[in-house]
């Protein structure tokens, strides 16, 4: 059947990107050494500093958001330096692969997919390492695959706690812009982010956010890096400028995109966010299935998983929902693969978007046999009924 | 509140423009009188007539729909003719308006604004017209303000019925492209319509079709035009211009859109469109409210409008919506001011997009303090289910 | 040869539109008839006056601006009035026929294509008719067949001489938003103007600028109208909407191009025309070419038409131009077909693009046969030396 | 002033993207693991083969040239290798610095400048290497900072001549879709090439050819990498996907951009930079410059780097012709920083578009005070004249 309409694109990213962004990227390329590009960048230079919660450096990347995983521990560790990670899900997973590839040791803490890192744990691993070979603690903010976003507060004050001095690394791929966070406040060392998901543009964008000690830790780490070098960068940006040539018509979408967060404002985005999330989440209940996120304080704002009855293949579903209603949903990814489903209701969205995502996702299960209250999206309109 | 995500436009037209479409429109503009232009004008003006279910000339003017009105009775008729119209909604009263400001007699059925035009009736009036003072019959195929559709060739075998020789006028403007028409097979004369509904363009384009009957009666029809002209116009159609500057860049946009339809196919944009208009009925009457269509033969597959209960004011209703989800909907027209609203399902449209507006509309009356039952979407999304 | 690079669009319209209003253009629809769109409506409303020198109304149609000539006289004059049109080229032959067409006694004074008005002429005209026969006078500002600019402020001197009530009508197609004009300052009744020249925009938008007037007249003239009728207009334009379904996307650009010309300055607009238009002309003199215009006090500031040699066919000499250089220029029209070509240097223009404008034409020239003095071009690139 | 009209952007890449890639990008972004996704990515994989002149795996990163050296180095070789590379500029020393960055040897034969790779330099280098200590040779195919082309063709027969293993390295990021290339049948082994120059797209892709014998060789190549790793990348691209998100919509530009390559046809690409760059040497030496390449047979096909005569301030002049003409020049880079600038006349161009450049250039020149013929223009438009 030809798809007709707007494609619903609800997988947790990319996301739905504006007509706004998109029309902004299409302004023609200028030159990237010339004064008009200087005030371009500069003026994301600082307008990006907020979303991160930040008044320290952000360096951009014009690469993907794995790259920006990989400048993160380039730029700060030494080979053999030990990383310790926490397998939140897919996506810890690869970073913590990344590390070993890139010759760090790494201690990986084993989970279930269904919880953030514990705080608590975090507290063990460096109380039991007083010799400070650990050097860095690795953590995926909000879990792509899982829909679980860890406290990255109260896991700063675990690590404070202790009084170990190892770097906290965060991934915020797919919270930033989306769901609070704060680089500053919370003491993040590097902050890792991209561009397809809260920041509503296209892939090809990706960043840093540097604290004080990280930039430190950089001036003596011996990972090999070049295209990564924070310092080059860091210097061209005090006039607007990149040391190699930028992705200008993505910092122009990212121009647009900032404007946006700026005119609705952040705490609103939040606050949009996480009702979205809670709305979800009342539609999967009334469908009477489950949520992947175990943990009440740590579901996403980002993204739901929704696990699928035994005896039903998640992967099914979502071709049905393609093929029928013109939407995209996450798969399950990694030992998740075909077990659940991933609804993306982050970036520019809204709650008739929601609603039909809800309706897409209801309707597509009772088309693939799944046995479900088929009444379960008028939870989530009633939560959509209030602010 | 900042609207976030992307607008329903769901006024039964301008409806949303398809991507493809706004893209295919931002091309520069080129020289009307060069070979590339040729091309494009040869191939929209082909394009166009299996929509219009011609093998005749359509004239594309430069213009919004309201001229095409005028460029049907300007091209026909001559000072002091005869036309009969009948009162099917607002945009029926306003085309009568129009036809007396040209110097023509108009001959005005009532209506009560929830049918179509009555076959029979039509025939009444022709049978008593023996001297053929009757120049022409004017019908609106869908009420863009009721939400009623007339039965064009039941119209057509009236007329014939009675060996009458009065022309057939008809204003296709909210059904072309999503409602079945047949400018041949229903012998309908000139045929009306207009880019920003079915089409799916942005309005600025308005269209003619013409049988060869009325090609005759332009020859001696004597109301004064020249930039509504047919005559200039085909015949520098022949060879793919225009006699005056054409609007380039929506040519391109309707180039574009004729190729969206053709994809999909005719009889399933017409399929698709009536079980959008099905869903949406169930939904109002699940809500517990009335559709305003009074004749099951009639129920128009653009829109569908809701009659508002007594004491609730129509337009407050449209007004929270907008404010709360993000959400246009046409407003009642002339005597239904504040007593109805209008649901636009035509266009570039899906399932999910109706689900969203379905639910907008539900929580908006909901939040506007209507009795209804809060459930009434399911009904709709029950028949969602099914092809 | 497959064209690469950017095409050379110099006809005199429609020009190189900006990218920047292509992109305003491509933005969704939205309702025309809700909030959003009045601020619009309003917007564009005002920032029209400066560029037409008023602080009367100013009428926009979803029409190109054929229409709105034929606007000018529906909507001021009756059946049988008489007006007088002088014979600058092409465009007020037509604008004459369309008058005639529409019910109107024209005097047409001769002209020989290379002079504007004569404001001795039109004295002459008004003085010999005491009786007031005469309605209105109407004048063609820039000849866009033979880039002649008539001088429209002696021209209302001589009408205000002779003490005659006749209306000035005034058609500034291709030199509003490029050669100074000034609605209230020179006394004009209704100015005539289309969205695809000067203003930068695709076609598909035109203009009435109405003085108090015109609008009295507007009050008794009897020729019918409906669609350009300016009263329904005028009333729904007081809350920045319209009577039927405007052009909104090509609004969108035309508040984007009104931004454009503001940015610029307006006297800066008129000085960059004339300057590039003086170059031009020296060009022409450079290859031994002889410019139509045969008045230096009425050089167009928008184009420039160039006569060619006995012998040579300049139709051909333009198809050697679009096909070995990717330009287009403007043909001979009517009388003029085959005998000279026009270059368009309006609209959205620079000294660069003048500059290849004018290597095109030279080594189109060549190419074609055309005795010239190929280094022509040096004179022009001596005056863009200069400011 | 407020600059008008077109920019010129002659720097030597980014170039001026086409309109047709910028509306192409502009499309919505989709799901990358989804069946439409799969179809664009086969389609641009191969596509983009015959462009490098290749049957062998093309990689795209998402990001930018520099990242595709670093890539090319890290998939290749083992820390402490020794590489030879050749100082014919700022590039070719960037490259080299990485390349120790990176942990390699560098071997850096002196250059002037204004010379390409010598091929029989090479064969010494090699022949002097009976350890075969030396793992690769770094080439640049055409240097951007001096608009040199080596004859990467030659310098492959010369290694050839010698028997020795090295890896052949060749940077064609300003020659790709400009300058003949043969990645096959030249013998190369990596080929590292960008997106924003001959490739007519935004900055932010970029790629590496791959021979067999380089694919053998990173399977033993111990430096570290991740996002860099060839192995997943050709693993997911069978399918048409990407093992971490690509940079879909430049994709998107990347399908629109190799259509018009063959549209136009390679060897028909090859020559319009050909006769493009004789033309504007042509003008330089009309105005009595010198052009930096001294060599004939290595002219850039991509640029022209003009020596600018002692006492004059080559990033003087680019300001005034940017401020003045609206155009962008590229700077003297490196060591030759105020002594040269560089017109790039590569990527979406044509005639027209080169003789507003090189009469900007001109103008500029003057008003820049430099003493030059100001007629040196005439010859580059009499070489125009010819195809």
């Amino acid at each position: 059947m030809t798809p007709t309409g707007r494609h619903f694109l609800q997988i947790p990213g990319p996301t739905n990107t504006p007509d706004r962004v998109l029309r902004a990227m299409a302004a023609p390329t200028i030159d990237h050494r010339g004064p008009q590009f200087a005030e371009l960048g500069l003026a994301v230079l600082e307008a990006l500093k907020p979303v991160f919660g930040t008044t320290q450096p952000v360096v951009i990347y014009p690469a993907s958001g794995t790259g920006a995983w990989e400048a993160a521990l380039v730029n700060t560790l030494s080979p053999g330096d030990t990383v310790v990670c926490f397998e939140t899900g897919h996506f810890a997973t690869l970073w913590q692969e990344m590390a070993r590839r890139l010759g760090l040791e790494v201690d990986f803490v084993p989970g279930d997919w269904r919880h953030g890192v514990d705080p608590e744990a975090v507290a063990d691993k460096l109380r039991n390492d007083p010799g400070h070979r650990i050097k860095a603690v690795l953590v995926v903010h909000n879990e792509t695959s899982t829909g679980v976003t860890s406290r990255i507060a109260e896991i700063r004050q675990a690590i404070d706690s202790t009084g170990h001095p190892a770097l906290l690394l965060v991934d915020t791929i797919s919270s930033l812009g989306s769901i609070e966070y704060q680089h500053d406040a919370w003491g993040v060392d590097v902050t890792v982010a991209g561009s397809q998901k809260g920041l509503m543009l296209p892939p090809g964008l990706s960043f840093n956010a540097i604290s004080q000690k990280a930039l430190e830790a950089s001036k003596t780490a011996r990972l090999r890096r070049s295209f990564w070098d924070w310092q080059p960068i860091l210097e061209a940006n005090q006039r607007g400028f990149f040391p190699y040539t930028p992705a200008t018509n993505l910092l122009y979408g990212l121009r647009e995109a900032l404007r946006m967060l700026d005119e609705e404002g952040l705490a609103n985005v939040y606050a949009r966010h996480r009702r979205h999330a809670e709305a979800t989440r009342l539609a999967v209940r009334g469908w009477g299935l489950e949520v992947l996120c175990a943990d009440e304080r740590e579901h996403s704002g980002s993204l739901t998983a929704v696990v699928v009855p035994d005896g039903y293949d998640a992967d099914k579903i979502r071709a049905v929902i393609l093929d029928r209603y013109n939407m995209s949903l996450g798969a399950g990814l990694g030992k998740l693969a075909g077990k659940i489903f991933r609804i993306g209701h982050l970036g520019d969205f809204n709650d008739l978007m929601l609603a039909g995502t809800l309706a897409g996702v209801q309707m597509g299960l009772v088309a693939a046999g799944v046995p479900i209250d088929a009444t379960g999206i008028n939870a989530a309109l009633d939560r959509l009924q209030r602010p």
